[in-house]
């Protein structure tokens, strides 16, 4: 018998007759003689009406009093599905019972609409499962010390899924989502893109910051802090396929490192044109450099990827960063304004028309020659680098974005990642 | 400076632009000095689509279990409604805090889907009223012991609104409704019927639970229990009226005898064509006899309302009740197969088309030949009583359907209804 926590996304919670199969695969579960956790989103759609009211009245929620407000009303999106699915085990005959966050409790900080978990308590839950009921929490939200409703920002139900597996210290986190696991690259792009069965966290983390958006990176990282073994697996399989089946189906998230030393240097490629580049030339090279350009931006709640500085020449260096496109025009503005003046730089360059394409895998720390591989794949598509940075897993570099496409193809079939991995 | 509690129905609340109009007439009262406690109710609709939901699920909800996963997902329209109105009063550059039933805390019974207020903690709104803010709270909801959300059943917010009124001894509870205050009797019915500036809180009662269904019975209860100033008044004036105009509208509940003394003996006509009448014939007179019939039928959970025994002849008496329409069917069920067997009762005979009519008024218990008033006017239609029970503020009669409006109007005419009040 293990601990298992179920998370179902808002797709899956679509429609009362969604919901019946899913009361009818967690009961399989539960049958099976598991301790069933479940923690289900809002029915698709119900955060974005509750929402939109909101914004009808207020189009920008600017404050935290408004903020707060906003939470109290989306909140209750998950609030009813965890009725909903009560109400479907109970009519299947399987005990259940449901809870809000502030019931759990879930208690969180008080940062209203991206609110951070700081502690849960189980004692409640643990009683529910040792009486035999399935206990079924709402995902997404919390309470903080003064009793008020928080949110964990959009996606945040995947969080709230592993942490509540952590603090049960439950044996496997199964993620239901639109896709049956993690690949090595988008399928849409790549069409050898194969499904990985296992996936070290650290790759995983680096997979999803760079755009494979099946798991909210948040809950990634805490998978990792609290080694929460975690499955992402496909929630359009039939309820009631073998639950051994099942059970092995999807990607696992591991913290084995051994188990990935047998198998291929780089496990994915991932990819992102959301993104912009800018570069300072000419920037007198003196301590605090970084700081006097990226304080103001860090201010402006502009966010930065990517930061390059080679070395200098004469006193002067050039400097480049990436930022989310839709931010680009304020972030040079910005620059131009107030940076340029403060550091004395000599001239302004972006471009918005590139991409970042990423080489992941936990077997680079052991094996030379892995980014010189890449280079050598982008090189004979003629493709021209614009930017470099690596890390102990990620090699990324930044080229025009037409390349796109043919980058990942290239780099996919460079690394093997078309060939069936070893059973 | 006042502190008063407003009230608005799901019609008030049914969409933004109708909520932007609750949160203006709001802001209008706090800013002419008053500290303002809302409790709206969900937008008209939600709560049915939310049990809707639920009863695609499980069609009846006949364990403690299930109505807790209701409760869970009925209160979830309320919480929309206090969100939405903070942000709304927020955005007219009023300060306002929304709160749900469990953050009050106003704490209920266990008695899921229809809760009875147990307590209700004032501490965190003085907090807030005294810092200036408009406070929102969820009508129809609380909490229990077990932090379980409950609700207080249909119209429940009406009992929620008065409720926190007693509880901060607020000055006055005005509750906006789809009518502009009591009448006489349905205008529909009676065209001369008139609006009555003040009620008794008795007649009130006795209004509300014969038909008349401008406020649940049960917020009238409270509202007597604790000496709430109660108003009942039309939310469709426009919300710019001048203020003290809106607060001598609609009708005032209110519990100085005195004021009614030199006012009109009867102060309206009530009727009701929901019920049945079941008489038992021939049922032998002995102690218990009562307990013998009413008990299996109370058991069966059918509410009885009108009961009747008249002396007996021979040792023999008759017994008859009235019960809902729907019950109709399953009390005669029961009777015959159960209540006969057991009484030696001779016969049972019942009839689903009869109505009741009844005059209330406070002036009743220092006036004679009220009743004898009223037959006589019944008499003069040539209405025939069939049955004819009284209390110290009301006489009913039950009659044959088909005469219902005619006896109203006859009645309305025969105690001066029909002419304006004296001021």
């Amino acid at each position: 018998m293990a601990l298992i926590v179920h998370k179902y996304g808002g797709t899956s919670m679509g429609s009362t007759e969604r919901i019946r199969n899913v009361a009818k695969r967690v009961a399989k579960w539960a049958r099976a003689g598991h301790q069933m956790v479940v923690v289900p989103s809002a029915m698709s759609g119900e955060t974005n009406r509750l929402l939109g009211l909101a914004k009808e009245l207020s189009p920008a929620a600017t404050t935290p009093e408004l903020q707060r407000e906003l939470d109290m009303i989306a909140s209750t999106g998950e609030q009813v599905s965890v009725g909903l699915l009560a109400i479907a085990l109970q009519a299947e005959g399987m005990p259940a019972v449901s809870y809000t966050g502030w019931q759990v409790p879930i208690e969180t900080d008080s940062a209203f609409t991206k609110a951070r978990i700081q502690r849960i308590d189980d004692q409640r839950v643990r009683a529910d499962l040792a009486a035999g009921r399935v206990v079924i929490i709402t995902g997404f939200q919390g309470v903080d010390a003064g009793s008020n409703i928080t949110t964990l920002g959009r996606g945040g139900s995947d969080t709230s899924a592993v942490a509540v597996a952590a603090a049960l210290k439950a044996d496997e986190c199964l993620i239901y989502t639109d896709v049956d696991g993690v690949y090595t690259t988008d399928p849409r792009i790549v069409e050898q893109a194969r499904r990985l069965h296992t996936i070290s966290f650290e790759e995983m983390l680096e997979m999803a910051s760079l755009g494979s958006k099946v798991l909210q990176i948040r809950s990634v990282e805490f998978a990792g802090k609290y080694r929460v073994p975690l499955r992402v697996l496909s929630s359009f399989t039939p309820w009631d396929i073998p639950i051994d089946e099942e059970a092995s189906s999807g990607t696992l998230i591991t913290f084995e490192e051994d188990v990935k030393m047998e198998q291929a240097v780089v496990s994915g490629i991932a990819f992102n044109r959301d993104e912009a580049k800018i570069s300072l030339l000419g920037v007198p090279d003196r301590p605090g450099i970084a700081f006097s350009i990226l304080g103001p931006v860090a201010e402006a709640n502009i966010d930065v990827d990517v930061i390059i500085q080679n070395v200098s020449h004469d006193g002067k260096t050039d400097f480049s960063f990436t930022v989310h496109r839709n931010d680009y025009a304020r972030t040079m503005d910005l620059l131009k304004s107030v940076v340029v003046p403060k550091t004395g730089a000599a001239e302004v360059t972006g471009d918005t028309r590139i991409c970042k394409v990423s080489i992941v895998g936990i077997g680079m720390r052991s094996h030379v020659g892995v980014a010189s591989r890449m280079f050598q794949a982008l090189s004979n598509e003629g493709i021209n680098i614009q930017m470099i940075t690596t890390s102990e897993i990620k090699t990324s570099v930044v080229i025009d974005e037409k390349y796109m496409e043919l980058a990942v193809r290239a780099l996919h079939k460079a690394f093997d990642l078309d060939q069936p991995a070893a059973a």
